[in-house]
């Protein structure tokens, strides 16, 4: 049972017309009423206009108040919302006057956390509240919102009754070690288990694709120096779309930029230009073009054919695929307004590119297009690393069962690893879970949520 | 008539947990009706659950929304607020949808202006909304808030209402003019002139300690290079307290630092060290501290005794005397720990600064004793320029009435003074005003305000 009472602004921090203030908790009514002055009635779910007091009793604000009776509210406990002007100010005076009447400052999550802990949310959707806030792009987005309405939730769930109901024959079976007897089929079982096996495997699988809407499709600009890679950058960054400032990226020589396109947020790794060398901090450079190579959905590969020879080009196209076979790959020829004569059908599939606006957006059209080819099939995605990590884990012992059935081993050993996978798959709704998980997911919330 | 509904983020910007959205106006509830879909009533001020959706009729958010009926509503019209998921990108999507249906985005302070022109405040407590939401002080604070609550409003038109008195007797002399009657009592208007003529100049002066409330009390630090200011600076700004981070100011060679003190924010303008010099560089960087001196409120003078003699400490401290006669002046010996056999007593009377935190703390203590003495007289606090320049123009034109009665001239000349006082008091609170004049003042405020 929670006994505390927890108070924190829920809005951004920064001055603005208004702060929200959000008390829960058993005693957040009663807390409420100590600072809150209202001629009012608290009737649930009814805004009431009054006078907000300071700690130290004077009027630190007019403002309005919401009680939401529990567990007709967000955590499932009763809640009550200040709505105050927004001012810094008054939201640290109003925290402490809430401290000072019973209240105890939230922790990050904390709000999503007493959610789930009241049965409101489970696991994946509470994860889902902050992938939502923080989604910049619509398909990050409905990815967020899909999960927070428990797309997710619903498919494990149907793929955990199965399994359970699979497991509880068995399980039945070793009460009746002595008869022998057989209520699982095992031809069925096996082709239940080759279902949900492929399911979840689906599933697994569509997290490369989920995790790239939800933190930016990774995108590489290859090619040699001078190929035109900064002034692609500077086109595709162009200002009324660039979404994020820079982001430092893990090597010195690499920056990552974020843009917008059209429902998706691309991650623009640039690299060092590409090119046979001797130069050994060249080469390391050269080294490191390669392995962001590897982290790329889509390889942009920028060919001056002044400078690269059709052949040459051929050769880094196929550099690039035995380097990261699943990335998909755009072969771009550069600087078409320098060059009127190459022989540009010798050269690998390609666009050209010119400083024309028209080139530009036919390379965003393809750039689209790659997303939207590289889209798994179901209409489940996964865009959390804690949950493809389970489905893998779940995954592994569904396969040991696998083995077991083929080979006519014991039931124990089936109903034991039959266990972990349902183990596995209940750990990201929640329905199986450890304090330890919980701390470490909700640490990463913010203060408020 | 206002005919249009206007809709703003009323949260700060950034990532949160809730964002407020705020539509005002006739078409408040259809608006939000065409956007979000409850299972619940529109009943007013009653909290009901939805489904917000974007423009283009997909599902973008679950959240909350009120509807507050006009003229009970912030802005006296039909008000709609929307709590949904704190994510910058879901309000800017939600606010396109409301665009689309028929909403306009609101211009800086829209809100609080409507809130103006329907009554709901004057436009003296509408410009206390902003200083409200940016006071980052407990004295800054209160200050607004009076405003706010109408102490200034109040004050202003009782002082209005007794020259409305005063001038109606005038005038209705005016219409009898050829009878030689004189209904208004010329020594009685005197004394009620001058009562009004003082409370005028009361609330005028008290302009100098309510920006300084408002905006931060100027604390200049004076003295000779290495006299201690970047280590007294440092020791006052700690951590812990320094409330804002440093301003460039609008010299090169001078910073202005924020901190919190108690009830106050202070400005700790630094300025050059001050000494003899034939440098010219040097030269004019002490002219600079000179100016600077001319602001504070409180001048700090730091004096190494081994440094400088009692004599010359004097000298400065008749020299920060007669360049800013206004300013509070405090001596500090610094330097305890490096000194023992100094005749104190032929200094200037001083504090001593040592490094022990109970030197700093009595320099705190009498910082904050400055500033409660330099506290007006009466409640009502001016702390805005435009509030205190219109009492500037009503004097003037109160002395203008004085001098024609006094030299008994013509009631038409009186009459048209004191018409012109009491349109320099209206003017404040908005009774009269001009339309450009609200553009100005609403224009300064944030959007969603």
């Amino acid at each position: 049972m929670i006994s505390t009472t927890i108070a924190a602004l829920a809005t951004a921090r920064g001055l603005g017309a208004l702060n929200v203030i959000r008390v829960s908790g058993p005693d957040a009514l009663a807390v409420a009423q100590k600072v809150f002055a209202a001629k009012a009635e608290w009737v649930p779910r009814k805004v009431i206009l009054g006078s907000f007091r300071s700690a130290s009793g004077d009027e630190l604000d007019q403002g309005l108040a919401t009680w939401f009776q529990g567990p007709a509210s967000f955590t499932g406990e009763d809640v009550v919302e200040f709505g105050l002007h927004g001012s810094p100010y008054i939201a640290e005076e109003a925290l402490h006057a809430l401290i000072h009447a019973g209240a105890t400052l939230a922790l990050p999550g904390e709000f999503t956390q007493r959610a789930f802990a009241h049965g409101k949310l489970d696991l994946a959707q509470a994860e889902a509240v902050g992938d939502l806030i923080a989604a910049e792009s619509r398909a990050g987005h409905e990815l967020a919102l899909k999960q927070l309405k428990g797309s997710v939730s619903r498919k494990l769930h149907e793929l955990r009754q199965q399994l359970t109901d699979f497991a509880g024959l068995i399980e039945l079976e070793l009460d009746f070690v002595d008869e022998d007897v057989e209520f699982a089929q095992r031809d069925q079982l096996l082709d239940v288990l080759q279902q949900i096996t492929a399911e979840c495997t689906r599933m697994h699988d569509s997290f490369r694709h989920g995790q790239a809407i939800r933190e930016g499709i990774p995108l590489v600009l290859l090619g040699a120096p001078n190929a035109g890679k900064s002034t692609l950058l500077n086109r595709l960054l162009r200002d009324d779309r660039a979404l994020v400032s820079s982001v430092p990226g893990t090597t010195r020589d690499s920056v990552e930029e974020r843009f917008r396109l059209d429902d998706y947020v691309f991650r623009l790794i640039d690299t060092a230009g590409i090119r046979a060398t001797h130069d050994e901090v060249e080469q390391m450079g050269i080294q490191r073009s390669w392995a962001k190579l590897r982290e790329a959905h889509i390889a942009l590969l920028l060919v001056d054919p002044l400078a690269t020879s059709a052949p040459e080009a051929q050769a880094l196209v196929d550099e690039v695929a035995r380097e990261n076979p699943q990335a998909k790959r755009l072969v771009l020829l550069t600087k078409r307004d320098l060059w009127s004569d190459v022989q540009t059908d010798h050269y690998p599939a390609h666009l050209e590119l010119g400083p024309d606006d028209q080139d530009l957006a036919a390379l965003e059209a393809q750039l689209l297009a790659q997303v939207r080819s590289g889209e798994p099939q179901g209409n489940v995605l996964i865009a959390n690393a804690r949950h493809a990590e389970a489905l893998r884990l779940s995954l592994e012992a569904m396969a040991r069962v696998r083995a077991s059935l083929e080979a006519q081993t014991s039931g124990e050993l089936v109903a034991y690893d039959l266990r972990e996978a349902l183990r596995h798959l209940g750990s990201i709704t929640g329905e199986i879970t450890a304090d330890d998980l919980l701390g470490s997911i909700f640490s990463s919330f913010c203060i408020g949520k």
